[in-house]
């Protein structure tokens, strides 16, 4: 599988500039040593015991991030700019205010403005003001929630506008904080400039709530958001076991991914149902999830169900469109269940109490809980350093638990997935004990 | 006006049995002292500085809460029931531990059941089983939300089916825990056993999230409802405050009273808009709420708004009944205006980011702070003192910041508002610097 | 005893400028309403069935805190200074958040300045250099425990300099956030400005985590005191618990007065024995506390113990001086049990594990839980009320559950001490089923 | 390097019984599948581009964890005991849970025993009471921080007599959760019982606060620890933030490894020096810790310094020998360097604040946090898996994020560290800014 990738990073050019960061070029001296572009990481770490030796490919090979000993841009010269996009997320202050102490502390960069409320802040139709950034701007930001800079969707797909706005502001480096789309109009937007001859320096932090970027381990705020629900499940299973045949319902993120709804029902352990985009099911029928409900009531007397908001899509009816950020109008699985599960034990005559539950805004705005701190401020740091090492349409991220470099193009377009299969689904239905297969054909 | 008041306790009988709990019966050797029913406060404590006296009258001076020197029943031969009814609230377990372990550890009262799910647990056609109550049994239930025992809606105006139950169970006491329907249903449970001769103390400990129980400071977990709330409301300002003519609507309890809403209010500091029963608002019109919200999104492009579920009823069409607790049934004010305001802005072409937040199950089911864990502990032993010594048909909570015994018949049937005139509301419109008037009248 | 107290507020002259502050001036027509001098409350509302007329003093009623008809100080023309003194504890933030929110957006006063590190910030030899402060430069800070104008122990006692520092800066108004010796020290410099015939108005907000200040039902920070310190005693409860005779050892705030100490008893319902300066208490002899500790663990094989920080001081060798805000240095009580107990089971031959907890630091220095931030918030502009009428050495504070003005030399000097016969001692002595008396004699 | 390790598990014979959880035995059809011996990653990932084979040997590939379709114990003759040791650490209460929830839902086991307060549960001369588990009685546990189980240090190294009280209870299975001493530990008991002919698996929880479990990505309860360390370094930065010269000290666990310390700076951002066991540093001297934090204060006035436990032992007095759990005695570097910093400040009469925090207790008793909730529920189920299908003298742990079986033998008896020139340390030093070397020589 892993023969398709091709994990080699794009560069603006050769990095001459030594660093300013003092550290130390050789390894054994107990003390911090810079990476080199040679350092790689192995992607597929699997392998069957009857193996004995492996051919390895330079493409497949992944690059360590880190501070480099040349640098490729000038840090009195260079100005950055910073932009975040699409829904909220824990964390995002923090990479910001990672990327800002990085660029001022490290390098001395002291040109770095915020982009306001998204890809729109590049358009010529909106005038809002950039936001200037140094240390004392972004010193308390990470105690709050949000982004500072605002956020929006779309407008990454105006590409030469954006091109543009980046050439009239001389910026050198444009980080981008988004999901998939952000990084696809990153990219494009990346390659836009270089068929400019502009040497810009593009490189991604991948935001999104559900954990779906391919190649990387975990997407920053997912430990947070996972942290969250965990209290709103717990919410549904008190409200739930306290009223005679409670059901407690809880709608989760989760568009095509169901990461976060298994995360949380494992880290919770009292939900009896988690209804994930990656496994089908039907609601009707000898083998839907409304016999399998009434089951339960009839033996505990209470049930709790997650559901992940892309799960179930095929149940209901018709297209929505998609929204400004490319992304499909999902139809609310939350409501509809809520809906025809009040109905059914209505016609059987079963008195239930329903408490629904989303908790989808609490949790987006949430403020970084520490693991997700630590991680915001590590993936700002590096960001910055592949940033002024010249490397560019780049993410940076958690690969095998190493942070890496992993090529823009290779990473968007298709997205992560619970492996109904895998380990994680497998202790998922473990943990519920709900029927592996609800569907009735 | 207090003049209609009567605060004086009914009683059961005589208290000569010694109390098991050993006191000192004097003032001043520096030991924790008896509380005789003598001990009183005055409820209005309002004054004018030309006022020169004041006739006192004994039915206005309310009885203070503690054990008493002589009680009424043996504890050995006391059998104890408690019952809780209605919605969740953050502390009803704390309540029941804080009930068992007084009796228990206190009087030596050794006969402990839980009545399962309300007063449907006392109704002849559900066969749900006591739950046997003892200090191993509570020991840690109040680290969880919601209620040990379960609860429901309505069945409290079943009075003597109800009373023929307590018969056959041989119980003395009745602890109530629940809401305005509860102490009713309590009220007229205890007439009925008074006329059938029965010597059973019946002791209510007001449980409504809404803190609107008269002439109680403050209701068992208001302080930890707010404490959520005021996270969902800072959840909305996040959201709002990140995108452009972002809309945070939050919808928080209060049926009647708003109480919540103000308090959250003035916790986050981040509202601009509340909206509570007490105060009437139009949405539509000059002066209505959605001119003020336009209003405020050109000056500062982001607002959140505060809803009690209760407010802007008569905007609504039609009656919807009544629920099980005898509760009118309230339409969905949060949905409505958040349709409305959608509606609006598209209406006039202005793109807005409109963010529902209904926390409402998440507030319910929390286990309770610290502030109300203590009030709880209290409480569940002041109301033991007051059944050990016969006194029934009492309610128990603070009044004055003192602890207080207050006849369940004066409480009952008519609720705390929040005065319009008053220092709290004043407060609210202080700090949001909302019109105080929204209505083109 | 009230006898000898005099309510009645100093004021710097009659107050004729019509308030900014747009309210309704008459009661009845559903619009909140300005409050007048002459709305006042009780004091004492204990009283006794047999009594039927009560004899009214104007100097027993309590001024009745809000916003003024007409104010003293012409809004344009007023500079306000504010100081934060002693210790941190939370909610110091909150506190200036609204007194700044309170002045600018309701009085329309622009000239505000923090001023730095408590009273030194006003000595010539100090040259820190004031914060000018603004909405804008209080929006977030409530989110952070701490002050943002810093803060230092003593100064105040150097009234003339600090009073020829206010003339040079032309305050109108400054606002002391500290404890008893800060308003004390306040107290002195508005008399020393009143002999130079300076109108300065000086107004204090009381803070004191030990909740000990004369006649307030509760100072700022106290209830996050008591939630952050019963989180100690949980982790205390959770150490002791899981071990062989465990036996977790928390030392709490509280000087000369024990309330975080019983309340947190009272929260967390772990505590076994609850040490308190005032309640005399011994740790040897047949009726110490280690005697008492013993016979626990060979019950319950773990103990938890609560000692004030003030507690059993007559135990400890020696006076240790005053430190800079005029407090005694106390001998620390907590250090002291550890090893006496330590030795005491070594020397028996009993095993035991004691984990010993000081979180004095993680609770002063915590942001305020939504309860305190509602109390700071109206605690802050109800100062700002006093402030700009014209009032003057006075505090604001909850008395008998409204928020109220109270002259400052009577509340300084004596502090409000947990009554030993009163109800909150009683119920800790209930809950923790401690001897009422450590003591030999 | 890794040329030395030999991964592969022990076994106690081959299984035989199919095992009773149901799950699909061939891949591609969409079903949870189980996991068999074959399945294997590698260890070392990194990698040069210029490598283009790697040889693979068998002993280097490291064992999945999971359900096997074949397993070695029947589960109606199977009884199962759980031993908790050492120091606590958030989680161990969630492991039990999750140990039982799966011998009794997947497995149907029945007869699972809690051996009391470590190993010292299963010494003669104690007479503790084994705990019968169930899913009841371990329904809520994980609320609490703590083990049911009650823990001690030490026992483990009287092999045979544990041996013998395992024949004694007709043990097949005993889980041990504890660190490097108890797996040691494990590890005789089980070779002993292995001599004896005994088919008794044993299979060990890596129980570490420190993280340094070697061949494990992370312990259980690490971040919990870090989350809750974050708090206390927060804290200390208000407090030395609010005060002229304010010092901030935290003293955190690291006995000989500084994980927490360095994930803890990285997540707050606000310490300015971090000192940990595996860097050496001195604090007089020119390069000395004195000099740099009285610079950083001159430039800042406030500085905060996080020491883990172990960090300077070099700078402290004699040794302190072993502790029951065979851990060296650690001099207490946090009160030494107090002291020093106090003392140097005070000669040079320089005025400093001095708050000192010590939240160890407050950290290891902490229930764990979502993720950890997560991992530990994982873990539980995946050392179940192992013990059921025969496997003995192994550990569960994530390896490069996957969940894997490591031989006890193997991952004993040297510890993980922070890698001096590795980019944890790396990035610690670029967020703190503090000097890389400060020492004199």
């Amino acid at each position: 599988m892993s023969e398709d990738y091709d994990f080699r990073v794009a560069s603006l050019g050769k990095a001459t500039i030594p660093s300013p960061i003092k550290m130390s070029p050789v390894a054994g001296d107990n003390l911090a040593d810079y990476v080199t572009d040679e350092q790689r990481i192995l992607y597929d770490l699997h392998v069957k015991p009857s193996e004995r030796t492996r051919q390895l490919r330079p493409e497949e090979m992944i690059e360590i991030a880190g501070p480099r000993k040349e640098i490729f841009f000038h840090p009195s010269h260079t100005k950055v700019g910073i932009v975040s996009c699409g829904g909220l997320c824990p964390g995002i202050n923090d990479v910001i205010r990672s990327i800002v102490r990085s660029l001022w502390y490290l390098y001395g960069v002291r040109r770095i403005v915020g982009i306001r409320n998204g890809y729109k802040g590049l358009l010529p139709e909106f005038s809002y003001e950039d936001i200037p950034l140094d240390p004392g701007a972004v010193d308390d930001i990470h105690q709050m929630g949000g982004t500072i800079l605002g956020t929006s969707r779309g407008g990454g797909e105006r590409t030469r506008e954006i091109a543009d706005a980046i050439e009239r502001m001389n910026l050198n480096v444009l980080f981008t904080v988004g999901g998939d789309g952000t990084q696809k109009g990153a990219l494009a937007i990346a390659e836009e400039l270089e068929r400019r001859g502009e040497k810009v320096s593009v490189v991604g932090i991948p935001k999104t709530i559900d954990n779906d970027v391919s190649f990387i381990d975990k997407s920053f705020g997912f430990e947070t958001a996972v942290a969250r629900a965990a209290e709103a499940v717990a919410s549904a299973h008190s409200e739930a076991h306290s009223t005679v045949n409670g059901i407690g319902l809880v709608k989760l993120m989760g568009r095509e991914s169901g990461f976060i709804a298994a995360h949380t029902a494992l880290a919770v352990n009292e939900a009896n149902f988690v209804l994930i985009p990656e496994v089908p099911f039907e609601i009707e029928g000898p083998n839907g999830l409304l016999v399998h409900l009434r089951k339960r009531l009839e033996t505990s007397s209470h049930a709790v169900i997650i559901v992940a908001e892309g799960a179930g899509q095929h149940l209901l009816e018709g297209s929505n469109g998609l929204d400004a950020s490319g992304n499909k109008i999902l139809a609310d699985i939350g409501l509809h269940l809520k809906a025809r599960i009040q109905a059914y034990f209505d016609e059987l005559g079963i008195e239930t109490n329903m408490k629904y539950i989303d908790p989808s805004y609490m949790i987006r705005s949430s403020k970084a809980d520490a693991s997700d701190a630590f991680y915001c401020s590590r993936l700002g740091s590096n960001a910055v350093h592949a940033a002024m090492a010249g490397k560019t349409k780049v993410l940076v991220g958690l690969v095998n638990d190493c942070y890496a470099y992993v090529p823009t193009e290779l990473a968007v377009g298709h997205r992560k997935h619970v492996d109904p299969e895998g380990s994680l689904w497998r202790d998922v239905l473990i943990a519920t004990q709900q029927p592996e297969v609800m569907t009735n054909g």
